[in-house]
């Protein structure tokens, strides 16, 4: 669990252009991987923003998941795991996976979901190049069955 | 506009410690507030993250606004500049704001609103803090009107 926000720091490090001082072990940079098969074991890519790069970060992709059987951990660590999975294809430049935080129950807060995952990218065709990339497409393909519902808000940044 | 990505990234280059080669004008850290009171000029609190507290990012606070007048440019500058000077709450340790992105039409994709805002916070004490603080009770008083429906997803990263 603690890969995925190590990754999205490390490509904040990349961004600056050196090393973050503590941010774990530098040497597990390898995705959760415990169904993987063979060409899920392939390392993800690695984030080698600079920080022109960085500020060429225009798009937010986020996405909230309803499971089928939302009171299953199984389900819920399955699906997890398939999104960190998402975070070898390059033009994903940062991901970030959470469950419903324990903030006040207002009625504007929805926390009916189970999974949400942000992703940045630089741009439209960033975002269009990850759709169609075959991590994504495996990761739909073994993933959807366990959600009933997804739903998916695309920013471009101002 | 550009305000709100410098401030991100400028967080991010405290983050590591070291001053971001090339982000803008590192002197313009005030946010736009053309329609600013003595109250709202108050300039935006600094943020100095290192690493340590960057990695103590806990909590992604998502928030999409339909406008009454959702055609209405005026209204939407409106939000927007509201938005910006909520970076000046302490304990907002990241924020971008956006619209949406002419990313492909998917059934999945919900892209009715007209404005977005991505917070980030070390923890839910941090959004608790930002709820209750004047500068956001002073954005809800002045801004609410503009919009006929708010949805907020709080998540806890994993």
């Amino acid at each position: 669990m603690v890969h995925t926000r190590r990754r999205f720091l490390m490509g904040m490090g990349a961004l600056a252009g050196v090393a973050l001082p503590v941010i774990g072990q530098a040497t597990t940079t390898k995705p959760a991987t415990p169904n993987a098969t063979a060409e899920h074991a392939a390392p993800p890519q690695p984030k080698t923003l600079n920080a022109d790069a960085m500020a060429a970060i225009g798009l937010l992709h986020s996405v909230y998941f309803w499971l089928k059987n939302p009171d299953s951990a199984a389900d819920k660590a399955s699906l997890i795991a398939g999104l960190q999975r998402l975070s070898a294809i390059p033009s994903v430049r940062s991901l970030q996976i959470g469950v419903p935080a324990s903030t006040e129950q207002r009625d504007v807060v929805d926390n009916s979901f189970q999974v949400s995952e942000l992703m940045m990218f630089d741009d439209v065709a960033g975002q269009n190049a990850y759709q169609v990339h075959p991590l994504h497409q495996q990761f739909v393909a073994e993933c959807a069955h366990l959600w009933q519902r997804v739903v998916v808000f695309d920013s471009q940044l101002v």
